[in-house]
């Protein structure tokens, strides 16, 4: 879960390069493919609480967290049933269950009946597809929905789903990724000074919202510079529609970060409405923390749509710019030799100046028997080129811009 | 009601085909004419509910589905009588009365009567064109009304209505159709292990209105898919009036969708908010998964505006960088020959070499008589222009896209 | 009250015709006269419920309707006093007072006592100009004012005002037309068979409200059928500024129309939280679906209103796309002919073959002594015509609109 | 406070009038002055409810209206002593004192302490750019601000602000102005036939309020008229940036009245909230009218923005428009005369007719010496230009503005 | 904190200056550097109340204001723990603890345990980055944040953090800068005549308050002064990718306003809320005036978003000008000239007049032989051109703009 640096972003004005995937990441800006695959993948027509594995999901792990104030296990178990034993054996202990990959479908339903988990939410937890929220079941129980976000290399955002269920004295958390942005959590927990040993599991589950949200910060700040990357990029090249297609690509990441915050604060708003019993006052000031943050991360979202909205103005302007600059530089030389050939062709003509009688006819182009005719005609051009030059000067065509 | 896959779409690029529709499609993008014919539909001045059948409404075809937790029997009665009698004479079953086509108005009457419907609902019935809602009457029947969405060959999508009735035993639809979208539905409860069987007669209908927001999916996913055929025309082809067009059209769709997903989402709503009697707590957590998946719906429709938008700005930079190249062509071209013919043009002159006094006038055109005159203005021609050919190569007009 | 049919409509492309009033159609997109009139017309710092007869107020009109369930009498009276003297005589009957034109003070001033109208509802129904509202007064009495649509041949939204006053055993209606769209609760209500002779007066202040209502369906499907005709327009004619005001006005219009459908939901959603002394439940049930009708005439303004804006992208775009084809026009021509015109040129040069001292130059120009120059200078002159038209064709520039 | 005729206003098109002040006038359409100068004005770091005098108001002018239903009197006092006197003489008449100028910081304090005025409400007053708003104090009092319209010369929107503190048996009223829109208010005591004088002075507040909301109407007919005027202009005339810098002025106005109406709606309907005691049952119907009031001011400015928008796309078109012709008359005397000028040029070459070897050369220009070479090319160049011109005409260039 | 003079702000239209920096000033107008920032220092994954002090924060100096009604001392200690014991002897003064810079972590956390403050508190004080809010803990304690704005010479908005944590008898401020925008507050203080003297510490919260949004003004006034040296530069100049750019940078600066004030709006609206325990009503009276101010704020940004919007409209408009201005240039010169090159041509032709036999050929080229032939010629092309210049003359191209 690490961003790309700016230095690995690709250039937004270059073709699209030539290895994979091109033409994905030219067309990135416009149609939503996620959107369209989550369309896609949504089951009709089934009963509810059917549970499905979507192509794809990994074969599942199993962490197992088991702490106190003075104690503190963590274990992978390849077994479930040697989980369960442990876990029923002690029930004095915290335990954070961590679920990651789906690709066991009678796994999911011994989890789900042992952990008194509703089939609804198991649903939601295998469609992956849920935006954050937040259930109250079982009277005290809650069933927690975040998303965490990646700024990916082809300059999308990436969302996991995190879903979080509490019990009396555990966590369940599940998710179809084998890395994920929690282990600061762990390390935390592992340390023993974290206040989440001596804090009810409710604790761990705001722990583990709140990491998810301080993970979009970097995902903003990924955004952040590559607008930064484009505005250099229209300031010092050229607007073309590579260009434009980063642009609108950045603004569609952007709408989609905020689809994201958005119900995410909901969510965190909903938990502080929470009675007492299910969400006590000393985790709600946590909570309200976290508040702050969600409406801070929207804070930003705003901030960057303006500017992603001022880099398309820029960018229009540009457009109309150039064009400008391509008719001024066509006017300048249309006007300043159109008129020069007018004169030349003028000389060009074949009056005779001999009449039928052989009579010398002193009104026909008589300029073109002058001695200094010619002399003459190369100044008088001189001073035409001149005049349409200081003309257009002072009309700012020649040096502006 | 299946969705049309998105190879069988018409090319948007192309002319409009020459086998009808020609004009509609071609026109697709603008004009409202569902709408019009909807306003043009409704009666004036009528007396509140007035039973009129619609013109274009097909003949009554009746199907009762009656089951129990043991029990499943699924029959298509030709007589209403025979219908009746069968259902008055097993209360003890639950019935899914299931009418298709509107086109009896005394069999309406007599369902109007028989079952307790209120002449405002079956006028909304009979309308064909209102808007998801939900009315309490009764005390505690419902009165549902759905839109089932197609989405056809002509890029429009297609609505029809689904109203049920709630009663005791029974739940009874409505449908001027006889295909649908509700198989999957019947399947489940003829295979004895759904939820169905087991549940009171409001589980039907929150079944009944489920499969028809799931069938909102689809819908969304061949719009997705269309929009992603547009993007590649604007990538690889050329901008014309059929593709904006066909733009216009899919912004809208997604704007229609808009409007019917979000009265789905009031109604799932309301009655999430409705007492305990009408709508028991066990069902309502039912009704709360389909109001996330009107959300979710919603959530898309805004991702397909933010890329229609996207390709609508695409579109029209196109159109402008088009414009562009146009007048880049006009402009070197000018610019190279325009000086050029002047210089020849000079040297097209006729000043006279000799005085009247046969004298050779040197000032006049001497070049013109110079040995290397000819070879040395050939070059100089070619210099003019390898200057701007480079000029023109490093303002990038000449590479740049 | 009649709408204009669509064949009826002035053709939109072309320029206004000659007769009256055409500066005004031709303008008609763009200021509102109508608002401008309205803010004209207010009363500035007079006492409220200060009567003011609107200059071109109608000579006032009585109709008094008297009915019960078996008993049904119409008449015009022309004498107030008779009226009077009748209504009085029959407290058992129910009544509607039909007043139709104010100019006359006097009358208006008795009604107000005789039937207890509160001085500034009496101002609201002079001043013409009052958007839909609901007064709750005297307890239990309504003041309801609606607004009656028309789409004139001028392509405007038309708009009256109806205006009523409930009591027990009455129903005052006054109206400034003597023409009105309420005809079909007239016939209603002598046929017999209506609901209205059976209910209370409230129920016949329902019935007007709700056959305002139904006439906004007419309005709109005339603004329906027009957008259509211009769609046409714009597919088959040439976009110009009549064509484009012809949309503005459609913009106003629409924009217009939803400013009247707004608050006639507003004022329904306030009767239906009135209490049960005012508007029995019996009744609300039919202003319930009122509410369901005004909220899709705004879903269907809205339809429109996007259809609208589809037709400005489509005009601009049109707009940017004839000026495409203008240039290259111009840029095709003049690409082709300003080279061949330099090669022409070159050839006319005068650069001499004989030095002065008689000695052939082979150098100059020696092209034009060539026997076979001139043929295959044009054919080279056609050689360079079809490099360029094969260039062009394939820039599509030749076959692409 | 007359509001401009429109036969006065400005000519939007014309370069801005030599005589003072023709930058701000021309330049009226972008900044606001008066905003920037309120900010400045803005008091820093003041103690709260300091009192300071703005630079620029008026020495103090104190009227005093005294009236029951029975008694008026109206007179200006020169000595506050003596009209204090005279007020605490006369505690069963009822009192508007009326403070116009502020420029006496000693009267002011004693006015605050007389008539217990709050210091923060004081100061709002002598700021003099408060927004409309109501707040209560000393649990029956109330303190009202009102801001007063007029459309300038200048095209702009005026407003001052009207304070009214209530009291149990007087009205006091602030104003920087000796001329105000209250003398229809004055008039309507002075009649005696007056509710005013009938009514406790909660309603003389009322009135007050009314007439400003009511100098409203002026204002909007004034714009009303000036963007006819504009229109006109368009229609008529040609777009230029004069223009322009007017349309964007009257935005800039009628967004400046929506945000001086809108808080005038919210202050009445504050005061339709307040208990009985504050605001009896029979002076809120008053109110209640005023708050439709208001809100019809609101749809006019709507209607107006509506207008302005159209008349900015109008503008825009025209622009396009006028390119477009420019286009074409440049494309089409190129599109004829560069093919014309190839063909006369190509005859002017001077491929020789004689071989070195005095043989005549069949093959070069063979044209120029047949006997009807010139009519016959004469007539093929008349055709080129008659095909051509028939080709625009087609197109509809050479007809269609 | 003082504001740059309108008269020391950079050149909106000329190339940034060459000293430093120029860059950044060139393309203020796009990207958010400041959020990038922001979202890049958040902490991810770190314990709440995790107490990080960011790189660059001053060295803390602390200062004590102690005062009552009668006593006042103010005194700046380099010892806490002296500061802490004049504090802890002399509990029935009044003080404010004036924190200026946070890099000392183990100073911070001895304040936050001496004066009770909350480690989530104190986490956002030294964030920095916190939105202006208020918290209610301990019951009657309350922690504000408010921002400062100052408007730099680099025409951006900076904003500053300054927290407040009021206690029973003192209130602490923190902020990490050495100047502030408070001492207005310090002199009232020192002045002895202050209301801050005489009431609890919570008028000193607010007077703190105050005086921050006091200080918006002048920014909004440096903002509205820029503006208008925009719209010079815009009526005088010629709109380039500068000017755009710095119009961008202050349509930027006023949306970060808005974000500025309007979480300010929200927290002094949450502040009226609070109980009469925590916030005295006499109290909340001033907060009112506060609110009132905060809601001008906001006016007053809408006023410049507009001014800046139509700086925008007259820009774009602008550029389209120049667009047409060239093309008018183009197509005068070009139409007057080319036909007139074509007839010169014509008579560049070389036809032969004699025949192959001698005999003069009076078809070809008549004109040449005519003895007046030349000056007929020049007569002709002189009314060509005069028609030309009389068309474009009566289109407006040669006067208009």
């Amino acid at each position: 879960m690490t961003t790309a640096s700016s230095a690995a972003l690709p250039d937004p004005a270059a073709a699209p390069p030539e290895q994979a995937p091109p033409a994905e990441t030219a067309r990135a800006g416009v149609s939503d493919r996620a959107a369209t695959q989550q369309a896609r993948d949504q089951q009709v027509g089934q009963r509810p609480g059917t549970l499905t594995i979507r192509a794809g999901s990994l074969a599942p792990r199993l962490f197992l967290i088991s702490y106190s104030d003075s104690f503190f296990q963590e274990q992978e178990y390849h077994s479930y049933d040697d989980l369960l034993a442990y876990f029923k054996a002690n029930p004095d202990l915290k335990h954070w269950l961590d679920v990651r990959g789906y690709n066991d479908l009678g796994l999911i339903q011994r989890l789900m009946q042992d952990f008194g988990i509703h089939p609804l939410h198991m649903e939601d937890v295998l469609g992956d597809y849920q935006r954050a929220k937040v259930d109250l079941f079982d009277d005290n129980r809650l069933f927690l929905v975040s998303r965490m976000t990646d700024f990916t290399s082809l300059l999308e955002i990436d969302d996991d789903q995190l879903s979080l269920v509490t019990g009396p004295n555990y966590v369940v958390s599940f998710q179809d990724d084998y890395e994920d942005c929690l282990d600061s959590v762990r390390n935390r927990l592992r340390s023993g000074f974290s206040m989440i040993r001596h804090k009810p599991p409710m604790y761990l589950a705001y722990a583990l919202t709140d990491v998810v949200l301080d993970h979009y910060y970097p995902t903003m700040a990924a955004i952040g510079d590559y607008i930064e990357v484009l505005e250099d990029r229209i300031f010092n090249g050229r607007p073309n529609r590579h260009l434009l297609s980063r642009i609108l690509q950045m603004k569609k990441d952007i709408v989609r970060f905020r689809r994201l915050v958005y119900p995410e604060r909901e969510k965190i708003a909903e938990i502080l409405r929470m009675p007492e019993n299910v969400v006590p006052e000393d985790i709600k000031v946590f909570f309200k923390d976290c508040y702050d943050h969600a409406i801070q991360a929207m804070d930003l979202a705003e901030s960057y749509r303006e500017s992603i909205s001022s880099l398309m103005d820029l960018f229009l302007s540009d457009q109309s710019n150039r064009m400008n600059e391509v008719m001024k530089v066509l006017t300048i030389i249309s006007s300043i030799f159109i008129p020069l050939s007018f004169v030349v062709g003028l000389y060009g003509m074949n009056f005779q100046r001999e009449n039928p009688d052989g009579t010398i006819n002193h009104l026909n182009m008589p300029e073109l028997y002058e001695p200094w005719g010619y002399p003459v005609l190369l100044g008088l051009l001189a001073l035409i080129v001149t005049g349409q030059l200081i003309y257009f000067y002072r009309k700012g065509w020649l040096t502006n811009r």
